[in-house]
């Protein structure tokens, strides 16, 4: 079928779009709804079950007569495959077009490994885990991967990763693409939580920030319902805003950074300082949980670091919610205490009246689930819809 | 016409979107374009024609044989009112649907004045201005106000705005349109100068900041070609970010505000403390250009200050162009420099490389040009096109 001018016509995936709220749509509300020939909304389902992207069914509501057919999309028809991949961590997951997680997995996975090594685990990975839910590789529409990383969002390749030795400029989507026949999708990690949590736990909200405190510190902003990358994909690098007149240097070679000091590594080196034997930011929270007043005091004044940054941002953006991820953020109530102190104390009342500030609900899933979304929001998009069918 | 499931459909008002790049069009090219039946792109182009946002004209382009009809964007049958109002000083003009100004209007106009004795002169000036232009208020298609204050996006009302005694909650869409006979759109003066600055200059750039350095200090944020409002319509009070561990007590509570020690009240003041004779930030910028060394001095040091602010906002939102605009960017590269400085020191190399920050190119024009993109905008888009021609 023609694809010329869909991008501004009612092509087969325009179609698919109106289909993927749930509801099933006779042949009759199909042409109501685009404003198209019955004979065209006929062509059009037509490749679209061809692709088995939508069934016919039978419309439950007819009324009188015998019942018409009605349409559907088929969201159980392909898989996603899902990672997020942390510094010392990787989740994965395959996951169905109507974001049902089918299979899941967590591993330690050292990203210094370099990208090879790494991608290799991940492809054996992939396959065993669609093996376990009688999937396979013909079924998979996409893959999408987050990365510790600053991530070129048109190539899908690491720029400069200041954690990820042998990893700048490699061609991630390439490599993956060609082993799992699927096009490939690659973000920072902090975005696809951003996407996961905003689109699964808070798809009303606007504008969102998801910062995520672990080993180091980001955010992902979504503005507008769509991601903000900026633009060099650098949105959302908070850990190196310059917080205080310390003298404390940091990774990055300037002073005083957010992350420098209240970052995990960070509490983790101050603790070590004063003879604890810790390793990351995991240990500061299990530290706290088992009593320790020291790790408590350094996670609470570690949120009022945040919270100092985040006044200005709630100031300068406006966000109506915060949500709070990473690591650091399972010591609950101590940090976000601290952030919200600042915060209620420093930015505008217009800019906090409504604000909600969070724990992420998603925990650990959020950035698989936002994998699968990135990936699921590209590959249904009409125009790749065309494309694909076309092709 | 009917008007149902054109918002997924392809409509009257969607066909204008096509045309809209002032590119003459015959019904077979719409046709292809759009995917309609010829029989439709006719039916949509006379309803159109009817209301006078199209003309017929001829093909000029044809292969042979008599030339095809064809149909272009009518820019010049309707015009917006335009209206950019500061704290003592007021630009108004009268714009056409291709952005051409038609007639312009500067003067003093005290906003604390309150809203009816400032919107009744507002009335008749542009009456005015239209008498001079030969139109008249049925060509009005729409009114564009920006104001010095925070107003609620949805419903074009100011909300607490500190220096407008008499505005808070005033509802200026529906006195203004009373009497203009248009539907009338108002911002914060700040995002106006951002979308004109934009509209204009800078069409190609996805993420842009324009700060207003004038006796306070605000920014306008666009973010993937559009303007970020933010949840309660207050994004960009970046003049409430803390820079200081000073104890300069600003006019909203706070102490050590970016705009109480940088904005051109507070520069005043620090001169008129050395008895310096001067009232408000045009005429430090005055007083710099006639070789006061002290007055340079606070700009640069203005600078640096805002360059703070920016470096951490560069590291956050990533944008690829800032624009100083206000009575203080006036002072040129004194304000600049001091900017550049501190963001070039601070920011992350990644996002500043390909960074530009620059001096507004519209200077006092950018606020009714943006005020005139922001109705236009509005006017025709797709789906008030269609609610129009179905009234």
């Amino acid at each position: 079928m023609p694809s010329e001018g869909t991008a501004q016509g009612i092509g087969a995936g325009a179609m698919l779009a109106i289909l993927r709220d749930g509801q099933a749509r006779t042949r009759a509300e199909l042409a109501q709804l685009t404003g198209l020939a019955r004979s065209t909304v006929s062509q059009r389902l037509d490749a679209l079950m061809d692709h088995r992207w939508v069934v016919a069914t039978e419309d439950s509501i007819s009324s009188g007569g015998r019942p018409a057919a009605a349409f559907a999309f088929n969201e159980s028809v392909r898989v996603v495959l899902a990672a997020d991949l942390g510094a010392s961590h990787a989740r994965l997951a395959v996951i169905d077009l109507g974001m049902t997680v089918l299979a899941e997995r967590a591993a330690e996975l050292p990203i210094d490994g370099g990208p090879e090594a790494t991608l290799t685990w991940l492809v054996t990975a992939f396959q065993e885990m669609l093996a376990e839910t009688g999937r396979d590789l013909t079924q998979v529409c996409g893959v999408g991967v987050g990365l510790p990383g600053p991530v070129e969002h048109a190539s899908g390749r690491p720029v400069n990763p200041p954690i990820m030795p042998g990893w700048d400029a490699f061609p991630v989507p390439e490599w993956l693409g060609e082993r799992l026949g699927a096009p490939v999708l690659v973000d920072n990690d902090v975005n696809i939580m951003a996407l996961g949590e905003h689109w699964t736990a808070r798809p009303e909200v606007d504008h969102l920030i998801f910062i995520k405190i672990g080993t180091g510190i980001g955010c992902g902003i979504v503005s507008d319902r769509r991601l903000h990358r900026g633009a060099q994909g650098a949105a959302g690098d908070v850990g190196h805003i310059r917080v205080t007149s310390s003298d404390v240097v940091c990774r990055c070679g300037n002073v005083g950074c957010l992350e420098a000091v209240a970052g995990g590594a960070a509490m983790a080196a101050a603790l070590r300082a004063e003879g604890v034997d810790v390793q990351g930011s995991r240990d500061v929270v299990a530290l706290m949980r088992a009593g320790s007043a020291t790790a408590a005091q350094l996670i609470r004044q570690a949120g009022r670091e945040v919270g100092g940054v985040m006044a200005s941002i709630v100031n300068f953006f406006n966000p109506s919610v915060i949500v709070i991820g990473g690591d650091i953020a399972e010591a609950g109530e101590h940090v976000l205490a601290g952030i919200r102190e600042v915060i209620y104390s420093r930015s505008l009342p217009l800019a906090t009246q409504h604000l909600s500030i969070r724990a992420s609900e998603l925990g650990d899933r959020a950035g698989v689930i936002g994998a699968a979304v990135m990936v699921v929001e590209h590959v249904l998009a009409p125009g790749t819809i065309d494309q694909t069918m076309a092709g």
